[in-house]
């Protein structure tokens, strides 16, 4: 941390900063300029609460200098992780992108037995459904609970798929545990610290999707909740955050891939559907996914939208799919 | 909610999309235009999703028309609702801005003791600190957890003082809400749909934070669920959005205070604290925020902010505190 | 429009808003509901001011139906509109996408004859540099102004390339145009609207780039300016937003691109440069915006990026400017 | 600033950025720590360009010290800058907080005089008035122009009131400084860098609103183009920012004014009209203004706001705006 001192700040200010920093167990190095001193804090392990110093008499402002994660940083681990689920890897250069396929939300064994169908016809090997849904109305369909998680169960053992589905309180984390090959953290709970060391605790890959206001760093320091925990399984996934811009429902913010890629190793897929809010978008933004090196695709597909219980206007139907699937040469 | 048609939309369009209207148990109106035709959706209960119209052919727009609330709605409930605590009453035209104030975090008996002192000598009834912190880094002081509750139910017995203090997920609830007579729920959490509902369920008045990110309509959808679920006594509390803008931590949305006001019968009070960052802007905003209306204040006041575990530098020292009640009258 | 009011409002509201509509020579159309009665606004040309009749009383939201665009609509003109400059072509499906290239900023005839050359040995065809420079601080350097124009006219017939450079104001406008083959008006003045006129009373195809806060509507609106006084070539160039995300320079919205082509008929190329503001991320969104359909590439490329006079940090050396080419297949 | 290395970052990268650095003709510092170096750049005047070293192998971050304006900083210039217009001063502490009114636009004869003959009648000295409009749309109305100067030159002489009117180019910068006795420069036009220079040449006094998505660096950075060229006449404005919430037209950032304040010695007025886009927002919003310590209120009053040609919805009546000088007790 650089702590910076207004111009011309008297030797006790200077000095009174420097004594803090000795109380923290680090290390001031103070750098006079031409006109203001400015001091270094070395030696600290993680990083130093600029709030310890903000306030000091003759303090103008504390700058980070180091990232505040590490078991997620790329500068301690080089290479990449891989997370294999069902014969599928994201991390590693593929020659296709690995897709996720499915509804937004299970709504009966009718719909997930011919989705799964379709999917395994078209050779996608995970799956995904909602059994658990957060709405933003207490009046909005809410999922069908355990019911959901039996037919996703009941899916993935007739048709060898893998399935991600959402996990959202305690409560529920064992029994989706249970039936998910990879459990989805939402955007809503993203920074719900609890639900992360439960999942950090969990055998299973966590999928950890961007908070709508999320940082790139808060959205890493999330990821490294997880792995504090031990779980070091962990999918990142873009899914648009919000912003002035209203012509899509989220801004789909297609850098925080390439930056992710080079700030750590985790493998980070994106999610086009949840962005756009339009299946007539949801196409154009895959090949952009694609071309930004995204480790993988979660695309939200449904046999009749006009009849999906949510978030049909986002979903492709099969033959958008297939379109999709095609443009992307799978 | 009205059906916008692109221009010249051939009757077959038209008529599919007022089947699927009837198909969702509604009234479909056409009003055809000049060169476009809209359709009116009536006699729905609640909101209609859009996405059920949204990809059909022709369609260009779904515009809501009423509000997805009902419960919070002034319109429906015209009269101030008042969340009464220790004597202090929220959401009354009150001569004197309600005040709750206290330390970021629980940190020792001795600071809960000195602090407990402090307020009461000044005539504060409620006092607001941490016992469960949810921080950005596992590796932050995430608070005294049990300990903590325990410290504060000794400083409300001591001093009776009435308690402000975080629920962070189910497991906790219950003891938070044996100590704490007002239940906060964070900003992080204003998503947490499920502990929303644990808190609907609750006895205790219930302190609504507005998520970083979160549109009014969807703070007072939040709330929404703490009342469908039994609960009348919410307080919401304007904390500062997220924004481009750099210069303090979060943009304090005043606006949003005025706004609320009118939209619902729900107290709102405001945390100048958070939004600023910084103690020297917690001043002039605790005056905007009495200007703009506001039933109350929410202010973190530290003995000796240079040694807060916690949010240091966002403390008012106990000399600034007296200051602000000067300025305020008080 | 549609005027939303408020529950159970009383006919003589209903009737002053009919009213106040027939006032604007517009066709009021009450609609009834369950609950509470909408109007319809029929009749207008262009869209009608919402602020005419929110403050009417018992009306609670006016909502615009129609998008404000003429000129620029797809829906009135479907053909795409195609920009051809020096043999390329924008708005075409081409099988190459189209790149313009070069420096931030015109800095010496020395530069200007070595990335002319380079440029030409690699089968570009239109170079972009900035001899009016628009900097944030009075203190930084400012363009080569007249100067620089000069040198871009001389590189330009030397090697046969097209010329991109930037208008700030009327008074260099025909100075630039005069030397220019695309004339570009920068972020900072997308709603410069006594320039967007003059552009468009300009001979010159112009390249506009999308305010660093401009919704697509707004955007739209000001090619609308230029086309409305008679120039029909305009170039739409996204360059990123602002938003709270701080780990590129601006959020660049790919989504947009989208959502243009099917708004709009005029091209809509990228510029990743200014998005990223790093030099490494604009490989990875290069690649992304070719996949979303962008008809262009707006990329900066400097011999030196250490030596740059401005914005050396987001320029590609001609060594990654190759691997971008070849990663285009060019 | 700061040069942040790479964790072990080997001496040769070290010593290529010591050179970089001595290029620039500053001093390099570099500071060992654990395990990474940083370089300290001392000796620069102004702000060091951190382009000039972000590209360098081994380099991480490039972090600025210290803020990039001189003119406008009270680190420099520490007393109130008060500038006095008609007998009123703004950034003086005032018992009152003057009051600017006006319509949005001049319309005709008859409206001004009477306008201009209530605002005398209430004691208000100094009239707002747009006879050149930016508007979204090339189809809005866009003020009267010279004719709208004239009828605001007729109401000061008539009146003894003074003038705030807009300039949005160099063409009419000339005629709206020979009639106004404060110019004003809109938000659009901000970082219209030339237009600021023309400002910086004038003698009339400045109104500088913030852009819709300026920083407050950003925003002392366009005052100070104005002030480097002999202007020192600046009033700054905050009229809200562009972000997601949607409840305003534009987010109120009233912290913003406490910043600036603090930052420069200008002074800082608040705009609530066009930051709430409603009238019935414009008196609580004003209210807080005062609280937060702003230097002065900017208010739209029109005699008939439904007739209003632009931004009627908010425009206060003379009743609500002798509403808003009652509780301010003017």
């Amino acid at each position: 941390m650089l702590i910076v001192m207004r111009q011309n700040a008297p030797k006790e200010e200077v000095d009174a900063v420097v004594a803090a920093v000795r109380a923290q167990n680090c290390e001031p190095k103070p750098i006079p300029g031409g006109n203001r001193t400015a001091i270094c804090v070395l030696g600290n392990r993680g990083s130093v609460d600029p709030s310890l110093f903000e306030f000091l008499p003759g303090v103008i402002r504390c700058i980070s200098v180091t990232k505040p994660y590490k078991l997620v940083s790329r500068e301690i681990h080089p290479e990449n992780t891989v997370v294999e689920v069902n014969g599928v890897s994201f991390g590693q250069d593929n020659t296709d992108i690995p897709l996720i396929a499915g509804p937004c939300a299970v709504e009966s064994w009718q719909q997930m037995k011919a989705v799964g169908q379709a999917l395994k016809a078209r050779g996608i090997r995970i799956m995904r459904g909602g059994a658990f849904k957060p709405r933003t109305s207490p009046y909005a369909f809410q999922g069908l609970g355990d019911r959901g998680l039996e037919l996703l169960e009941r899916v993935r053992d007739q048709f060898g798929l893998a399935i991600v589905t959402e996990a959202i309180d305690h409560v529920n984390y064992d029994r989706v545990e249970a039936v998910a090959d990879i459990v989805q953290i939402g955007a809503r709970n993203m920074q719900n610290y609890s639900l992360l060391r439960r999942a950090g605790r969990g055998g299973k890959p966590v999928l950890l999707k961007r908070g709508m206001a999320a940082t790139v760093d808060e959205w890493l320091m999330a990821a490294e909740y997880i792995l504090s925990e031990g779980n070091p399984n962990v999918i990142l996934c873009e899914r648009g955050v919000r912003t002035f811009s209203d012509h899509t429902r989220n801004t789909l913010d297609l850098s925080a891939v390439a930056v992710v890629k080079k700030m750590s190793h985790l493998p980070v897929i994106v999610d086009p559907s949840h962005a756009a809010g339009k299946w007539e978008f949801v196409i154009p933004l895959s090949l952009a996914a694609r071309g930004v090196g995204a480790d993988g695709l979660l695309v939200e597909v449904h046999l009749d939208p006009a009849k999906a219980l949510s978030d049909g206007a986002q979903s492709l139907t099969l033959k958008n799919f297939d379109k999709l699937l095609n443009l992307l040469n799978i």
